[in-house]
Formats: structure tokens, sequence, C-alpha cells
């Protein structure tokens, strides 16, 4: 991490000047033990805004509208509900997203084309527009609401996700906040489920949205919890300027620090999902160095975070390093079995495609650990990726047996 | 299924005339009841052969042998061991395939060249020479002995997987017999693990060949369990023209009811193959109509069939139909929503991209058969692909997470 930028102790959504935020209980989240399924996040002042959505070709009428609005680029505000995804029921999604759209626009005073609307959760049921109007003006915005907000996007997480960074330039303080919630159906091709970030900097459009896509492919793009991609995955930032100050653009001295503190804030918010990946009991890293590009790094760190024999290996402590190098073989980066340099923890057990002696007792030790890491090293150019993984548990698929019925 | 082509009872790898094996126990498989761990099977008569393989970057140097005498084309034995994979072992690993096969060799009578040799098992384990020397001898040669190369060849499966198919053609009857072996890290994009199938036709070597792929293409490529690939996929079809009459050639009149054969008993094997997926309980067939290419059929139908939640569904007997949909949008197969029919056993549960009304408990009965079909109609073209799944257990976890340790 920069030694620059900083995370904020008890930081949310809207850490950031500008920002408020709100949520309510309307009635659409019957699974969950927290009954907040209704979110406002808002920003006092006009923003540049930028987000990546999900690649699946079945997209939630949500997803659809909301980035014709992000196309314009001034998106100042985020309604997100939880519980049902608006997916899968035909032209009455759409209908029921613009409805919402417009509910808001009259409700916060702006137009609907700086509204995104984002929505998550059982794919198939039309939205209770009913419910959703009565709830929608019991929403109280707030500079402190980053909680209720980030509550109220959840699923089958167990708990938020929430946070955020800051740094200092030119004589004024950057404060990025985020919100983000998994936690199943993730092996983002964007970005995971919902993820919104919000930051005080002023930011040039284009910028911004080259930061999100950069960002997202090293973060919420590199996680994974069972493989499958949603169809209502979406990664937003906004950018309001409250800090003031000169305007960020590609050329800025300041780009690569506003980058990276995005970066970290995503990173962190990444990781979170798939700590709380459905079932899981431990997060693991695989970092993919020596790679012949970027893409072929990727490719490798995200097949091993993503084989269910790596995933069921590391829920039972098992060095299992065969499934490891199965997986990188079948990733499609360019491989030479005998340049291949495998580390867990640091430890190297295997170096030029060999197995090198090692303590299995203490390799398991480590593996007992709730984080560990894997290295694989290539040893055939200088690319590197890092790719996050949760294991796979018998509590996943006890979870996954029983979600509808 | 072909009124032509009769499945024979008890029908083995040795049913087609000519073609006699073995096996016995060397000491390399040590976590199976069945502690029979290599295996010859052997034509009396020259063969064409043809065979398909691995697309892991990282391959058993049994593999990269045996792929080399296939390009020859007149392989007509087979050993095989199980328990040890020979991958990821270095030089080692090419060292012993050729001493195997040299020790075959002078064993039947026939060049290295007309010998193939595979393996199974862990990774990272070099083979004991030593057991295998000793052991390679003992190995007696019958025409009764399909059942125990087919016992020989198993590895985590739990039961054999055997069959034979005959038709009658020109006044003589072909007999093609197979044998076959599961059951994790089955997600071939060849064929899975090791399938050897043995026909008494006379067979040309390009049209034997090209029958390989195809078939593969249709059976033991469309299966999955865990989504993982081997290092040491290989399916291979001898052919010994025991059974006489003129060659089979890609212009013979004969040609498709060959192929019809050889699908029917790959399909068969396949299915067998998932049937006994590690921790499975169910199998499910995913046919996907009316796609816009055969690829794009077959992109569909196996993601749908790989789905991690699709499968956990499966297990729950939960006809949780947005899982299938989020699977298919994700596929890369070309979908317009609102064209997409969905049904369970028959039963249509969402035409025109839309839930229909269905009585849920009928179809979560339909879905506690132990064989479960799911069709997708996209409505966008004529090509069709069929897939096979097995559900996803807390018993494949439980057993995939105490592997090695």
């Amino acid at each position: 991490m920069s030694t620059a930028i900083r995370f904020l102790p008890n930081g949310t959504v809207t850490s950031a000047r500008g920002f408020v935020a709100g949520a309510t209980f309307a009635g659409m989240k019957t699974y969950s033990t927290d009954k907040l399924d209704l979110g406002i996040l808002f920003s006092s002042l006009p923003c540049t805004a930028a987000g990546v959505f999900t690649t699946n070709s079945i997209k939630s009428p949500s997803v659809v509208v909301t980035q014709a609005h992000m196309e314009r680029g001034a998106v100042r505000a985020v309604v997100a509900c939880s519980g049902i995804a608006n997916t899968a029921v035909g032209d009455q999604g759409r209908k029921d997203a613009l409805e919402v759209l417009g509910l808001a626009s009259r409700q916060l005073g702006v137009p609907q084309e700086e509204i995104a609307f984002l929505s998550t959760g059982i794919i198939g049921v039309e939205l209770p527009m009913g419910l959703i109007r009565a709830a929608l003006p019991k929403v109280q915005l707030a500079e402190s609401g980053g909680g209720v907000f980030a509550r109220s996007i959840m699923t089958t997480d167990t708990h938020p996700k929430e946070a955020a960074v800051a740094y200092e330039s030119g004589g004024r303080t950057i404060t990025v906040g985020g919100a983000a919630k998994g936690s199943g159906m993730i092996h983002p091709t964007m970005a995971t489920m919902l993820a919104f970030l919000a930051t005080d900097a002023p930011v040039e459009r284009s910028f911004l949205q080259r930061t999100v896509k950069e960002v997202a492919d090293e973060s919420f793009n590199m996680i994974t919890v069972d493989g499958d991609t949603s169809t209502n995955d979406t990664f937003l930032l906004l950018a309001n300027g409250a800090a003031g100050g000169p305007t960020i653009h590609s050329e800025s001295e300041e780009a690569p620090l506003f980058q990276q503190a995005v970066t970290e804030l995503s990173a962190h918010l990444a990781k979170e999902i798939v700590r709380d990946g459905e079932g899981a009991s431990k997060v693991f890293e695989v970092i993919v160095e020596g790679a012949r590009s970027q893409d072929e790094a990727r490719l490798a760190a995200r097949a091993i975070a993503g084989s269910n024999l790596v995933k069921t290996a590391v829920h039972g402590s098992d060095p299992n390093w065969g499934r490891i190098i199965a997986a990188l073989g079948r990733s499609g980066a360019t491989v030479e079995e005998q340049k291949v340099a495998l580390y867990v923890n640091d430890v190297c057990i295997l170096e030029n495609g060999l197995p090198i002696p090692f303590f299995k007792d203490a390799i398991v030790l480590q593996m007992k650990n709730p984080e560990v890491t894997f290295r694989v090293h290539l040893h055939l150019g200088a690319a590197r990726a890092t790719a996050w993984g949760c294991d796979l548990s018998e509590a996943y698929v006890t979870f996954n047996s029983v979600y509808t019925t």
C-alpha cells in the first residue's frame, strides 16, 4: 500500500464530503436477518460518474436503464434494492425500473438521467411496486447514512462491506468511500454484484471511466466465489468534486495517486466479498508472476482461484499442489512446466516444475490460517496478477441446495 | 437410438472379436477398495487407431509418448495404470513411460510404437517402477478380461464403466466395446480422463480419427463433474478388422452407422462417468436447441451443466430456473431473452423469456428423480447440443477436502 493512502476508521460510502445516504424496509427481502432492502446514495453536488456492468447477455432491466444513464456521465444518485433482482421478468422489469427512477427523481429533485437504479436478489420475480412506492419516501438521507445504505444492499451477505480511504494532495484531502455486496453467483467478468464508490475528488469523466475499468480488472474482476456471473453486476464510481482543487485527468500529477486510492479501496471491498462468500470459512490469494502478459497472468490466477478442487483443498487445509498445477495448465496461459515454481505462504514447494521436499505438517499448519497465499512463478515474463477465492465448503452446498424451495 | 444398433448384455471392452485383456495388482492404488491397478488391452491382429487427448498444457509424459505413437496410427495395445498420474515429475516421467512401453513390447511381442501407455491418479508422484516391473508379467490376457481391465483403470470411481454395442451390416456383425473411468477433475476439453474403445470393424485410419474427434464432441467433451480438466485425459479407439468385410471409410455407406454405434457407446460411458461423479447422487441432462450454431449450443449446454449453482439446485431438487438462465447468459452463446423457453422433464416453466405459472410441488417431485432433463430452446437457429452434469453435494466437498492429507 502507498504510504500516502490511509484507510479511515469506520469509513463508509458517505465518508467523502457532499454525499448523504439512507435506507428503509420495503418488504422485499424475506431471507435475511437484516430487513433493510431499499437504499439511496445521493450527492448534494453534481457529479461525474463512471461504471462497468455485467457481461452476462441476460441483464436486469435495472442494469440496462442504469447503463444508459451512466453513458451521459452525470449520475449523482444511486437507488438500490435487495431481495429481488428484477431480472427475467419481461418488459415489466423495464417499466418498473423507469417508475422507480421517476419516483426518485421527484423525491430528490434531480433529473432521472442523473440517477442509477440497481437491484439484486432472486431472478424471475417482479418488483413489488406497491411496497416500493410506499417505502421510497421514508428513506431519510444523512451524512451518517452510509452504514444503513451498505446494509440495505445485502442479500446472502452475513455483514455489510464498507470502507473509505483518504490521501492528501495539493493542500486538500481527497476521500473515497465505498459499499459493496456479494455473496453468491460471484465470478465477475466485470465487477461483483454491487459496488458503489463515492469520492469528493473532482475528476474528469473519461479519466474516471478509464479508472473504473482498470480498477475493476485488479479488484472486483479478480475474485470468485462460485464461477457464476450474475445478471446484475454493477460497479459505479461517483465523483462530486466537493474537496475542491484542480480537476484530475489522465495527465494530472495526482492521477496515479487517485487511481491507487480507488484500487486499494476496491481490492479491500473485493476481498471482503470473498471472505463473506456463501459458506466460506477462509479466503485465499493467488499471485501469478513471471507471466508472458497481463492477460495470461489474470487468466492463470483466476483459473486457480476458481477451481472447485483447489477450493475444497483449501477447505481441508490440504496442500494438494497437483490441483493448482492442473488448473494452471488448463487456464489458457502459456506455461512451461519445467520453469514453474509454487509457494504456499512464501514456502517454496515446487521449483523447476518439480516438487521439492517439504515438511507437510508445517504446510498444513500454514494452510489452517484463515488467509492462505499461493504464489506461482511462471518464469516466462514480467507480468503479474492477483486473484482471490474462498474455500468451497459443505455449507455452500447445503445453503444453495435449499435457496428458493 | 438407431434401431439397428443394440447394446450387448454384459458388454465389455473385449466384446469385439480379436481383443483380449487382463489386469493385476502392482501396489500403486492405495485409496480404493478395488486394488487392481495395472491393466493391458491387446488386439491379436494389427489395428488402425485414433485418439484425442487433454488440452491441458501440463500433460503427463504418459500422454506425450502415447500421442506420438498414436500419430503413427497403428496402436494395438493399451497399458494403463491407476493410482499415480505420472504427471509433474520432470524427465523421470518420460523415462518411466518409455520403460513401461519397452517392458510391454517384449511381453506382447509387438513394437513399442504399437503400444499406448496411460496413467491416472495422484499428480506429482513418480511411478513405482520396481512394483510395475514385478507386476506387468503377471497380467494374464483373455477374451474374458474386459471386466478386470475396466476395474484396473478406476481411481475414485465406485464401480467400473464398461459396455458394448453391435450392429449388422453387409452380412457381418460389427461390435464396439469400451471401458472408461472418472470421476473427479472432470470437465474435458477433449475426453474425460481415460476411455478406451475397441472394435472389430475394419476402419480406414483418417476416418477413424475424424470419428474419434466428432464422437468426443458429442459425448466425453459434453460432461462435467467439477469444471477441472485433467492432465491425463485420453480417449482411444482401436479397430482390428476381425469382423471382416470392406474397410469403412468416410464415403462408405456403412460410415454413418459405424459412427452412430461409436457415439451411442461413448455417450453411454460418458453418462456413466457423470453418474459416478465424486459425491454425486443424480445426473442431469441439458439439451440446448434452437441455437445459432453447434458451437454456441455446446457452449450453452456446458455452461449450464457446469454451474455450481445449477448443480447445487439439482442436489436440492430445487427448480431454481434463474440460475439456469444466468448460466446461459454468461455462456458466450447468443441469447435473446424474450425468445428463451425452458423445460424441466418436458414441463415448460419459461416461455418467451417469462416464467409461466407452474405447480412447484410437481416440478420439485420431477426433480427428485435420479435423472433430470433441462431443455432450453433459444429459438434463434437449428443447432442443438446435449451436455450431462451431476449434482454438487456436501459429499463432494467432504471427499475432496481430505484427498491427499
